[in-house]
């Protein structure tokens, strides 16, 4: 398979999700970092590409000109990954897009539904791939739930309990340093701070698990710690077609837990519970009440997750590695895409119609925690 | 201390809970069984009676006589015992407390508020003493909690969250032989079966352990077995007065839980977690973010909680302790009070207060759910 | 089933052990304690006598007074516990079998393996029974590991891996108050402290659920606190008859560890994990790495142990359940015996043959450990 | 810094480790794979070199001509990894120390402990940079335990207990595919199989933690399944100077572990338990009994091992970026050297040391197994 050439948008000094988009890339050494807009001022930029030994003239002022003089090169890049604060995603797939370059953007996908459903015409109209990145459901232990389910094993899901609960904004007078400063203030990260940075997981790791499509949510979303503007503790009910329900919780004030997402699914047939913090395993609950509990790597792995672990069974795999996953399937898209033989069915990767997704989830969900807690449809 | 005589209504063959509450009155050795009412029909009252080794002539119809007869003997019941099903518990519970008799009674207390206001009416009037067997707040890491969280040490209480899933009325066409069919059936059980039976044990622990009192509540009671006439899995908002929040989950549908009654309570200057199923330890989190988990029995355990431990840390107690600790208080208090030197502050078992509020808390979630999903206040 | 009489040697004020028995018989109700010699003064005795409800006339001053006294009774005991430290256990044993009474005694048997070899010959010639309180093997788990072991599941052993570490005995200048004491004490707990204590659990509990015969031991048996006279910190090589070999690890130096026997059991088919601290539960692993978590109570539980379980699963029975359910049969089998029924099929504690096999265990390990760490067999 | 070129010996189709290491060195992107001797034939290696982009000038039939080669380029490559089986290490070792290149190797060393000392004398003549790939202690949590230990937190040490079972050569007339097949065979392993794949591991680690030295060993190095020749059971007893004792257990034939590593060490002032399974994670125990535990990237965690964390806590790494830890300080010694910066205390990695220490250890166990389990000095 051909070496790919990617593009960042982001990930200058201080950045932490840029960094992680950087090594996860590098693990399966499939594509190679040729050019950046890593932070707002030409100077730090290049300082970064530097750094991490990128051409001066691709470190770029302003994302609008690399996106403008990548698609002119020759060897411009195959895709560029977005991983700014929300409110500037938009704009940012926006311009590559229609510069022609695939896309691997940040969740949540953008600020307003408006936005989400124009980038999602825009990816419809050029066909270009676009890959957003909820890194959880890389894992191979998410994957075999979703392949597990699919095939009926658990039986009709009736019941799905998630959570996501964090503890490093617990403290007043502390926002979390520069990680925290922009998703608690409404002008960079929209109208959301802990359900769009949380519950966007949970939506999306229940969605990709269970294939489940959200009717309706009832949310309240508080503001717990004095002095701030965003919610920092979410409860959210919801209802599935079909007639599952769910319950998520996220947090940002629950001390102790550093980043606790988990999913338990109830099925006619038995269960399934998943922790990330714990992600080189999956429990299955059999109807006998038999609790068992698979590693990544054993032999009842489904084949379809199988095939993504790079180590043998208790030689542990992380947080890069999952999204590592992501993108080995989006560049061996790009590939086969270029090589004429891409289809459908070669997506293995949370795409635009995710992110779509997770932006109405987060907007039905302001609106119903607004008006009181009722019941709003998405 | 004198050893106590008591009755028991309930408890006949096949019975889980009265059988549960008669050895966990034995551990210690404080109370004998000297009385009963244990099935509808004499025959078979007798005969449990003959197999505990109980006078025939205290083995009665019905309860009534037991009340008159036991109230009217020189060396009659200290106090009585009622395990039957929820739809009984308040003319039998009026019957005892008429007849002067101290009563430890199931929970939920009984089917309607008007019920429970008026039992609580009558144990004011008479001074009576009233236990209602939430058995969970027996432990000493329950209790070690509630002491903790009293003296300050977790600062102002931001979030609870408790759930409480089962999985044994899971499977369609059954109903979990005896146990299970008064609990599905609204005449015995009352207008909930679930958060009946499960949902009451999680608003108690959290107000015993916690001390905050329910505002109003926001529940969603789901039927979701074919065929069911009751909720088998429910969710509830809950708002506290003070401004913390509560959410609760409750389910007899989740394969794989036998009994995982578990509360998570988040404060300014910490956390802790607490499993009924490990209940032998508690896990508290410090704003550092360091986990601890402390057993009972260790030195760090509250001295109010760790004087009910039997054992040394490491030789495990479980649910009978728990229901034996309660026990444990309810005599003594019996005791003191016959001897003259009863004061409120020797309780230390939830109460007829406890009791009416768990029935109130009930009657909030049907009313919030049948009106879809509203909040009511209690 | 007829509620038979017992008397206790030991459990007097500050005594962990003795109180423990009684709370253990007292869970099901099968006896009635009506006679003791709780110390070794007369006032100390009568006074817990008392506090016991026990007639002051059958509490003595001597266990030889109480054996010849209750041997003349017509209601004298049916049994005696001993709870005394180990010293005392020859002569008392024999002084109660002499009586012509049943003998419960707490592990090790006695002090040396010509004690055990008397004792066991006079159990064989009066025909009495004899119960040795491992208490640990009484678990409904413990029970269904044995059973599966037994059925052929888990193929031949191979190779057990047993621990027994605790943390009380682990600083310089204290002895652990008065349980520490004697244990540390040559006169009163014989040649060692920390084997005899715990590694003769981790012996008995493996010999009774693999049915698997030791034949020779390597033992290195440390004294690591300064100024202590016995062992307390053991490491054991085993190796059985038929080629299956162990791994046995005890200590009283192992800061954190309460009370944690651990046994692992790998056969040709399968392994299975056991932790008394967690005694609710086993862990059975297929040979396809599949790892499943059994719960006391569920359906796979074997059901000659299952049906010792008192609580649905979920609800938690812990130490002193066990201990009850090695009570449970040998009570019936006093019973049995004294309605002409009994039959060796019906024993199902450890007997006289476990305490013997026990007290040789500790001798070759003792052996072993002061000629330099050779082999000796047993 | 400047980006190193490295090559690689073994790694061809079907290897885990050679491919391990190439993604563990790609995540920090600090060197890159220039040249390789992949397979024993030519065909095979220049394929692997195709599939890997290397000049297919670089892909070299034998690491003879690999050292020479690429110790005459000008852009002749910075360090060797070598991931051949154990029978080849020595001489290939080497061979590029001979060339004047670094080396990273494989453990154990080498066979004999006259290889080892060979290749010892030649690093400390060439003063070339040698880094034994024990990975395991590449874990933050490892370096904190080592840090932590270091600074006298826990006390003098007392014991440690380790172990690393596998189930994976459990079964009958399979050996594990390629990866078993040289494991078991003498000729290519050596003269251990278990104890030289995953006993050295456990010597390392413990060493590396603990600063301890081993005095002398007993142990039992046994063959479990039939049909093989090399152990795949093994125990040993372990003596280090200062007076603290060890035991050590490691296995093939314990199904139902998947690579369980695991070391627990007590001190005088408390405990510390780690697994690298659950690697993110180290539980420390202090005197009055509290548990702790501590995750990768919490507060807590000493600064000399918190630097090598990629992610926020909770964001879990795994065995890629323990090893990658390695080769970090590894690749920065390299850089640190070539700028004349370098100094003894810059090395945080395991040396031609360790890799000696590693292979008496296996000798000693070796020997003492053979004269039947008797003491052996180091």
């Amino acid at each position: 398979m051909k070496k790919l050439k990617y593009g960042l948008v982001g990930g200058g000094p201080g950045s932490f999700i840029g960094v992680a988009h950087r090594k996860a890339i590098n693990i399966d050494g499939m594509a190679e970092l040729v050019a950046g807009c890593f932070s707002r001022t030409v100077e730090k930029c290049k300082s970064t590409g530097e750094e991490l030994g990128i051409d001066p003239e691709r470190c770029y002022a302003s994302y609008e000109e690399m996106a403008k003089k990548e698609s002119e090169r020759e060897d411009g890049i195959d895709f560029v990954v977005i991983t700014t604060p929300n409110v500037s995603h938009f704009a940012i797939a926006k311009a590559f897009l229609k510069a022609g370059i695939n896309v691997s953007c940040e969740k949540p996908l953008c600020l307003t539904i408006e936005e989400a459903d124009e980038i999602e015409k825009l990816v419809n109209e050029t066909g270009l791939l676009f890959l957003v990145t909820y890194t959880y459901v890389g894992h191979v232990t998410a994957k075999h739930i979703r392949e597990y389910i699919r095939s009926g094993k658990l039986g009709k899901i009736r019941a799905v309990v998630g959570e996501y609960p964090q503890g490093w904004l617990a403290y007043e007078g502390e926002n979390g340093g520069k990680q925290g400063a922009w998703r608690c203030d409404p002008s960079q990260s929209g109208g959301t701070n802990c359900l769009g940075d949380l519950g966007t997981h949970v939506e999306n790791a229940v969605s990709i698990m269970t294939g489940l499509k959200i009717k309706r949510v009832l949310a309240k979303m508080d503001v717990v710690v004095p002095g701030r503007v965003l919610d920092d503790n979410d409860y959210v009910m919801v209802e599935f077609e079909g007639g599952a329900t769910g319950l998520y919780w996220t947090s940002q004030i629950a001390i102790g837990h550093d980043n606790d997402l988990q999913i338990r699914i109830y099925g006619e047939k038995g269960s399934i519970e998943w922790r990330q913090t714990e992600c080189e395993k999956v429990t299955m609950i059999s109807t006998d009440g038999t609790i068992s509990e698979l590693h990544r790597g054993n032999p009842g792995i489904e084949e379809n997750a199988a095939k993504y672990g790079r180590l043998p069974s208790g030689h542990t795999e992380g947080w890069l590695e999952s999204m590592g996953n992501l993108y080995r399937s989006f560049i061996n898209c790009i590939n086969k895409k270029a090589e004429g033989e891409f289809t459908e069915e070669m997506i293995d990767y949370p795409t635009i119609k995710d992110g779509v997704e997770g932006v109405k989830f987060l907007h039905a969900c302001i609106e119903s925690s607004k008006k009181g807690n009722i019941w709003v449809e998405i």
